[in-house]
């Protein structure tokens, strides 16, 4: 058959949303335009001391999202050794400006995983999901960078989380005003917001022959 | 004595940084430099499900964060209820891009908040704090605004978590590379980030005398 397949539903009732249920997607392509979109997550898990909230830098390929740090960080070795995650990713877009506070909001993107982590052992595997990261960042970047070392890559622990159990959260517009309110001589509107680079500084201890590469050069702006 | 009194250390052995511990800092100044530069924060807490990382905006109001949401939420009431709660704040500054892949990072700001969260009961007090909350965003928005009715009070929950389990973490500079890579003719430096507020979008529904606020177009480039 040709015709696209119906919007998924959620994974879980877990993944249900409650609140403002409209704003919820459950289809992979709304869940990767979030994740891509982003840069950092945020890693929920819960140890017998009570919950710990972690941010850090996360990529995605393919079916996975993959999150990197010391071997020895209490977070990836907790996830690593079983605990339950919940990696959350957010993304605000612009202040929303009702006319009255009650429909304040802010426009958003953000996605919620559920699941087990697992550890990616292979270092032919970890470096090759490394390169991934590091070009994501700054395209064409692995290649002119120092090799990394066996001793480096025995000092990194690389995880990775399948997209399965996951919601996606999305807020787009102008403010929905209650229907009398329209009649008030009250600004309504949107400020968008947005992150973007600013002009490369190079480091003082550059060579003094050293250009600056272009990929680098273009992220000014984006 | 007229002696800066010594840098506070961890208040719980929870909250003492264990990986790139000279990043850590545990005074009010510094905790409330992050607090108070963030927007958004991500509650993480369990239940028998689970661990849930959930994004909310918050704001800080002398020794407590607070952030509001529906009286039906779930993450609210859990929270009211007396669930322990993670609240952590992240900020990210730029990508340090270092001569190896190994030391290549991002300058950051975070913050991470531990205990149980209150709830506010008091309509007076709920009115006075979500003023406070509204001109942060705006300043003298309150009072531009319709008048925030008994029932929208009813359906709003305020919770507040006082700052004292905490710790902040910083990230400031260029690359720390291996001493003999500074020898490669690689370029090393730090391309900064930053989220601003682009140019207000009026609500077609604005009546057409409608002023743009001054306090509205200010924000465009903060
Ligand atoms: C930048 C930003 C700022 C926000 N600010 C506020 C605020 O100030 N106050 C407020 O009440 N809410 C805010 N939200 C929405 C908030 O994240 C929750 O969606 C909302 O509070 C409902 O919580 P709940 O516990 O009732 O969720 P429920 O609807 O009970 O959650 C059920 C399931 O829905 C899914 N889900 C819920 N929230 C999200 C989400 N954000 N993204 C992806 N999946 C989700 C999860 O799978 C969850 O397990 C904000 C969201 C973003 C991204
Ligand atoms: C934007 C951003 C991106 C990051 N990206 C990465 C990454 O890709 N990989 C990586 O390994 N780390 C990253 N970090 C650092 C990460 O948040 C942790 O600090 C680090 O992973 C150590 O984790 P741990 O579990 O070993 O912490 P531990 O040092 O064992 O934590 C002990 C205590 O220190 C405090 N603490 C720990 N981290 C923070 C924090 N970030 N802010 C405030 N207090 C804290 C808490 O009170 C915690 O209970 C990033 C941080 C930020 C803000
Ligand atoms: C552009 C690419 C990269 C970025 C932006 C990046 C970013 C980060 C960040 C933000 C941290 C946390 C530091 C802190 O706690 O303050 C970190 C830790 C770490 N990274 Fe990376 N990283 C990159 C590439 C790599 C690569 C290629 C490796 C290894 C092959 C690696 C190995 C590690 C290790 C081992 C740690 C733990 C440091 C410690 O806690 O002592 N990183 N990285
Ligand atoms: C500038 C000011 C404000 C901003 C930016 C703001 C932002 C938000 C956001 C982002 C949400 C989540 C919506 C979602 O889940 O998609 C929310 C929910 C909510 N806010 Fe606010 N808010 C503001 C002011 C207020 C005020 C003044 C009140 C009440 C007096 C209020 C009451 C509520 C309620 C009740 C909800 C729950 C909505 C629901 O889940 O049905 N807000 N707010």
């Amino acid at each position: 058959m040709n015709e696209a397949s119906p919007p998924a539903g959620p994974a879980s009732d877990r993944v249900r949303l409650r609140r403002v249920h409209h704003r919820g997607h459950y289809d992979r392509a709304s869940l990767d335009a979030v994740l891509d979109a982003g840069q950092v997550c945020h890693l929920g898990f819960a140890t017998a001391e009570g919950p710990y909230v972690i941010p850090t830098l996360y990529w995605r390929e393919g079916d996975h999202v993959y999150f990197h740090g010391s071997s020895a960080s209490r977070t990836l070795r907790g996830l690593a050794d079983g605990l339950q995650v919940c990696l959350t990713v957010s993304l605000i877009d612009g202040l929303v400006l009702a006319r009255s506070g009650f429909h304040c909001s802010v426009n958003y993107r953000a996605a919620m995983l559920f699941g087990h982590a697992e550890l990616v052992t292979d270092a032919a595997e970890v470096t090759a999901r490394m390169k991934t990261f590091v070009d994501g960042l700054v395209p064409g970047q692995w290649e002119r960078l120092r090799p990394v070392t066996d001793q480096e890559l025995k000092a990194t622990k690389l995880l990775r989380l399948k997209i399965d159990e996951a919601s996606a959260k999305i807020r787009t517009g102008g403010p929905l005003d209650d229907e009398e309110d329209y009649a008030l001589p009250i600004w309504a509107g949107v400020v968008p917001m947005e992150t973007r680079y600013g002009a490369p500084i190079p480091d003082p201890r550059n060579l003094a022959a050293t250009p600056l590469p272009d990929a680098i050069a273009a992220l000014q702006g984006q």
